[in-house]
């Protein structure tokens, strides 16, 4: 049995390192980042490969994620109960902002995108769902992390722009305003020139289990120093309402 | 080495059920379905939540996809050339088209859609990125089914409307014209009211690698009978254009 998980384990670390860069891998290069020996991985790698989780380009014979591991995390999206009772949530705050709205969850250490509502108009935008946004310069991280019931540490406060937040204190300090007011702002902290407001989801229990909001320019959500208040009012609704929803 | 491979296989094939149904599974359904002893079961799941790959409910004790796998799914598409290089011309096919833009490639029997740009209105529309179409009765899938190099059967032929292909020597016919002309037509075969287009996108090999189209309504696309040739010349450019950056 032991012998059993530890294969598991092993060709679950070939797929976050393969995901974790847009590069190919060859064989020594993951068999020293993962301090195996290459024959053990060859035995995992052509396994994935025959499951489809990992791709061999036949050119370079490097190594890529398969398109099996597209199938599946959209299939995660299907059972996600949190999206499916969000998604009409999302779709109105996106029409009352007239902003893009984004539902995130917290995902080892980082907000992970759930869901992704285009803003209503008719620019080129890409779908983020799927993709990781950093705790602490985002709002939605920062109502993540200000609820969070195990306390995890944010890991290492990375700048983005000059207004991110990367002292420990003033993060902890930024954290009691969210809990305090029950929503989080991001001003210019993740990108310049963009804002950011989040507020809390709630499941039966009354726990924290994601977070909804919406993102777009400073002169639209923040035109005079700090976000306008009818936006944040339309992201409690938003928030509230899925609360309610979970709570059915 | 035997034993490590049997163990990697079995747990994509959990993930696989898991991925197959909008239910969560239990640990005797999975031992049933696999048609193996739950505690075999039992310690590849237990290292599957660990990893992240599944969640157990905590209500129901029963199992579903984690969210790890979103993630992966998401690195996947970062890396996938094809969508890389055909994300710009299928953001054009959408303006000039002012519909739906899809790019699928063909993944285990099914037209995989790894591109989605939603119509350009503020109509609510939901993506397909990782969603399975299938083969026989859309466009992408016909064109690709055209070009397979493997020349796989398409499988059952499954109704959709009363417009789909059932028939496998109709379906022939269908796919000898789909060569013949270079690009295919989807006429109310998967949906009601819904017609798509589209053309092949081929490597520098010359080996169709996947195809791009555009979906819509009836009375916009084939007002009359037809796809209006103006919408075939579209989906055409982008294919051409996608190829010609693909060949450099």
């Amino acid at each position: 049995m032991g012998e059993t998980i530890q294969s598991v384990e092993r060709a679950a670390a070939i797929l976050r390192l393969l995901a974790s860069g847009p590069r190919q891998l060859g064989v020594a290069e993951l068999a020293r980042a993962l301090g195996l020996p290459k024959g053990t991985l060859h035995g995992i790698l052509r396994t994935l490969v025959r499951v489809g989780f990992v791709e061999q380009d036949p050119a370079t014979g490097k190594y890529r994620l398969g398109a099996t591991l597209l199938h599946l995390g959209s299939s995660y999206l299907d059972v996600n109960e949190l999206r499916t009772r969000a998604i009409n949530w999302a779709d109105a705050l996106a029409g009352r902002s007239r902003e893009s709205a984004w539902i995130g969850t917290l995902h080892e250490g980082h907000v992970l995108v759930i869901h992704h509502v285009f803003r209503p108009d008719d620019s080129m935008q890409t779908l983020q769902v799927g993709t990781y946004l950093p705790v602490h310069a985002s709002a939605l991280g920062k109502v993540l992390l200000a609820h969070d019931p195990y306390g995890e540490a944010p890991g290492p406060l990375h700048r983005h722009t000059s207004a991110t937040i990367t002292d420990a204190e003033r993060l902890e300090a930024e954290l009691e305003l969210v809990r305090a007011r029950g929503w989080a702002a991001e001003m210019e902290e993740l990108t310049e020139g963009e804002v950011a407001i989040a507020a809390p989801i709630k499941d039966s229990r009354g726990i924290v289990v994601g977070a909804i909001g919406i993102r777009g320019a400073l002169e639209r959500l923040a035109p005079e120093g700090g976000p306008r208040m009818e936006f944040v009012s339309y992201v409690r609704d938003a928030a509230r309402a899925i609360t309610r929803d979970l709570r059915r």
